[in-house]
């Protein structure tokens, strides 16, 4: 008699972009002239093109495929060497941090990877996420069987919630009670907020301190404005010992769609077995990797390597540049409607707050409604998002300015 | 304090082809005349150029992603409808197989879905599979933790493993005890057998009396030659109700690189609850790819639908009547040389019995050092591989001529 994994029946109804994108169907459905005008500012998806770069290896990629004496078959299943060199070099050694090209294991994406990890961890692990949160984090572990029930607040049985509140710039501190993995995203999605260097040598003190690990998700590193803020959580010693970074191109080279990130799992990372041993664990990633994977598309691959190259590094900074302009613009109309507005200038994203009282996803309703313009209600994030919605700067400038033309009918 | 997953110390120490890649490396290293004669026919992996559909679904999409009016990012995380549909058009519907496309999820390969499946199943269920096998199918229910210890037969405590034979033909008979998550995996690897539609409705017949799964796995039914061999498990009255199909493009299209298979999730498939509900593994399964994935690369998706144009089906059976060519040379070379000669004629693999007891890595070094020819040992498939060693197809026809030769000297 086959059953089924049980925990994924503790998950909350709608996935929160599923059902974001139910909402939008349905009122385009009802609404076709409206339709006409829609422009979404919600899902964190890029709209310019992939950089010319990028193309450009991808088409060679694509035709070495095609003759026999350039065919390439299966790959190593963590990431061609060609690929994993240049990430560890451009993104880590050239900014002082020591990371080893066998460190760094391409993957389809940040988000799997934020999945994938999990397989290689213990279940008597205790989780901290910081409320509001990107959803994968819970809702993989909620799957794996970490947590207890929902609860009537959205909070699951067994995580401890780190609330990032205005009051605290939307940063967590460590908590006083030990826990054994921390998730945390900077520069934030979806509060936009950035962690200062002091920040996060305290989170690495306390996780040497409980020999827990830091699951640090840079995926926006790129956007960072500020001088001093940190990029990669090896900025600050003692990481190597206790963090795993994610990172991804899709919001450096656009690729959303292409599907490339990277998780860097340092050799000197040691977890425990319950019989107190400590064990690396790159060597069981690594595993994970050759068991359960062949790793990304040649052609994938090689359009990643071209975002390194000086061209690709050149036309990245001008997608960045292009969405931060957005970002300014938003965050300026959003704050000339007279609503409090935080993120936008280290991240792609603008955390507002809805006025008068009104729930997120009233907001949500009513911008959809009255000024067709999709964003994401902050309750989707955690009960610490609720009155508050998040604006994404991935559009083009035409309708970044729209949006900040309509943003005045909120006044 | 961060724990591991205990369950990966179980594992034994190389998964199969890492080992090979390892010994063939040192050989090459200490015999680098011989490394230039060096013709692989060890991991199954296609030699062959990508169909030119293929070439060209990818280049057209790559271009597409280069333009702003034709960019897409984020697809559905189930796979887009175009290739979902092409599949369930083509190969199921038109062979009279009810298969709708949202029954259809797309993924990165078929190695891959075999080990994302557990996600959506329960700890509690029992395992068979067949000895010998594809190793991934059993070290991933040891990393998820449904195995004991490993024993000094190489055999995980806790599975039942069905020995496929040379008296029944490599064909497993359902056991006579309950289990309830079967893996059976025709044309096989590595043994090229394939299950009749008896033998097949033997197995459903068993999967319904004991409300049991089918995790079939049809990367090679494009191999099946012989008429009357079922290419679906959906061929079989009442598989609906009990089966999972895994096909991938990967020995099809010549995809190994590419990256690119999917799954066949009935909508009618039910799967228990531990207080004895019943309900659609459907709906797990659609929401473990919305929020662990955003499917896969879209030009690599275009590049699959491509292979079921009229000219990509043309190519795609050029390049399969190729590879089988091969196994018919292959074979009979074999035979001519004195040895027990199985699979071949509906499979790219030939399974062959070594000569006087030896074994099947004293072969696999033997073959290596004497003939400079790298096979797969069968051992590393189980138990009843012992013995046997699996000699692959996928090669060049003046390779497979030159090896030909070369087993000329095992007479």
């Amino acid at each position: 008699m086959a059953f089924l994994n049980e925990n994924y029946l503790k998950l909350q109804a709608g996935y929160l972009f599923p059902e974001i994108a139910r909402r939008v169907r349905d009122f385009c459905e009802a609404n076709p002239a409206a339709a006409d005008k829609l422009i979404r500012c919600g899902i964190g998806d890029v709209t310019e093109p992939l950089p010319a770069a990028a193309i450009a290896g991808m088409r060679r990629a694509v035709d070495e495929l095609g003759k026999r004496e350039t065919f390439r078959g299966y790959g190593p299943e963590q990431g061609y060497e060609f690929l994993r060199s240049a990430i560890a070099q451009h993104d880590y050694r050239d900014h002082g941090i020591a990371i080893s090209d066998d460190e760094i294991f391409v993957s389809d994406g940040s988000k799997c990877d934020c999945g994938y990890i999990l397989d290689v961890l213990g279940h008597q692990n205790r989780i901290a996420i910081t409320d509001p949160v990107y959803p994968v984090y819970v809702d993989t572990n909620v799957m794996a069987g970490h947590t207890g029930p929902v609860g009537s607040d959205g909070r699951y049985e067994g995580i401890t919630y780190l609330p990032c509140t205005a009051a605290t710039k939307f940063v967590p501190e460590p908590p006083g009670e030990a826990v054994d993995l921390v998730y945390l995203c900077f520069p934030n999605n979806p509060t936009g907020a950035v962690a200062s260097r002091e920040q996060l040598t305290r989170w690495v003190e306390y996780a040497r301190a409980h020999d827990a690990f830091l699951l640090f998700d840079a995926a926006y590193e790129a956007y960072i404005t500020e001088p001093g803020i940190p990029h990669s959580i090896y900025e600050i010693e003692g990481a190597r010992e206790c963090a795993i970074e994610f990172r991804s191109f899709s919001k450096t080279g656009g690729f959303t769609g292409v599907r490339c990130g990277f998780t860097v799992m340092p050799k000197s990372l040691l977890a425990r077995t319950s019989d107190g041993r400590q064990l690396p664990l790159h060597a069981l990633w690594n595993r994970r990797w050759s068991t359960k994977s062949n790793s990304v598309s040649y052609p994938v691959q090689r359009g990643a390597e071209a975002l390194y190259t000086e061209e690709g590094r050149a036309q990245v900074a001008g997608l960045i540049k292009h969405y931060l302009g957005n970002a300014a613009i938003l965050r300026e109309a959003a704050t000339d409607a007279g609503l409090g507005v935080f993120g936008g200038i280290n991240a792609p994203y603008i955390w507002v707050k809805t006025p008068d009282g009104v729930s997120s996803w009233e907001m949500f309703d009513r911008m959809l409604r009255e000024l067709n313009v999709v964003i994401t209600p902050g309750s989707g994030f955690g009960a610490q998002g609720e009155g508050y919605i998040r604006i994404s700067a991935f559009n083009s400038r035409s309708n970044a300015e729209e949006v900040a033309t309509r943003l005045e009918r909120l006044r």
